[in-house]
């Protein structure tokens, strides 16, 4: 994967944090992905297509799905159900749609989000992809964001 | 989703496991998947976009893994690894592929596979997506796909 395409995930994860959710991501070192780190515990996945194709992966803690949700449904949900996938699934949406605008000329466009919940469930990327975790810090604990796009 | 999504993906799955894998899939009844029910342990998740967009979920046993892999690859793999991610990836890729072709006025592409591992996953669609699952069995034990696609 091209290296100037992670600052548009960067960035975009920061911003929409910000603005949505009123919240300040603080950025770790982006890794090459392996396969073999786990992920949090929910995890919303969103595939790109176009002249360039790929995943994103946004990655929650528990806690910082269930803030998420409690700030974006505007009522604290008490366990991860359903109302939480869709809100991690919007995030989700909100960053790949906001990366994929500074990145217009590879012509992508989103597929629907989906949620995965599992406390230790793993999500690898086909190995040519060489995707790249950027993690991040905030209040409500770590977050990833996940990316593998091939042209 | 409308209904008529659903059989393309049911055929594509059939077929596919026929003819690279050699193995008849046994088909049950498609429903409504509802959130709460946990996939199996590995699945393949690849996103659709165009005209219509979704995502489409491929979600096998372990056994089932380890034995597609073993035909994929065409050495038996011991434990789920990067390599039976991939062989799963990649199969998944052959269904949507094939249930694309079908579907064709929908003008979809693909996104890039991504493989899920974990004992007790559970993939959840946005709510309004109404996503189907059919079920099937084969001589490996039970695997699933779940579709759903919105207009």
């Amino acid at each position: 994967m091209k290296v100037e395409y992670i600052n548009p995930f960067l960035t975009a994860a920061i911003s929409v944090f910000n603005t949505m959710l009123g919240t300040t991501l603080t950025r770790g070192e982006p890794f090459l992905k392996n396969g073999t780190q786990p992920n949090h515990e929910i995890s919303g996945i969103i595939g790109l297509s176009g002249k360039a194709k790929g995943m994103v992966v946004l990655s929650l803690s528990r806690e910082a799905a269930l803030s998420v949700a409690g700030i974006m449904l505007d009522s604290q949900p008490q366990e991860i159900n359903s109302d939480v996938a869709d809100a991690v699934g919007e995030l989700t949406n909100m960053i790949a749609g906001a990366a994929k605008a500074k990145l217009d000329h590879l012509e992508m466009n989103l597929s629907l989000p989906t949620v995965i919940t599992g406390k230790t469930h793993c999500i690898d990327f086909p190995k040519r992809t060489m995707p790249i975790c950027i993690p991040f810090d905030c209040k409500w604990g770590p977050v990833t964001v996940e990316v593998g796009i091939v042209e």
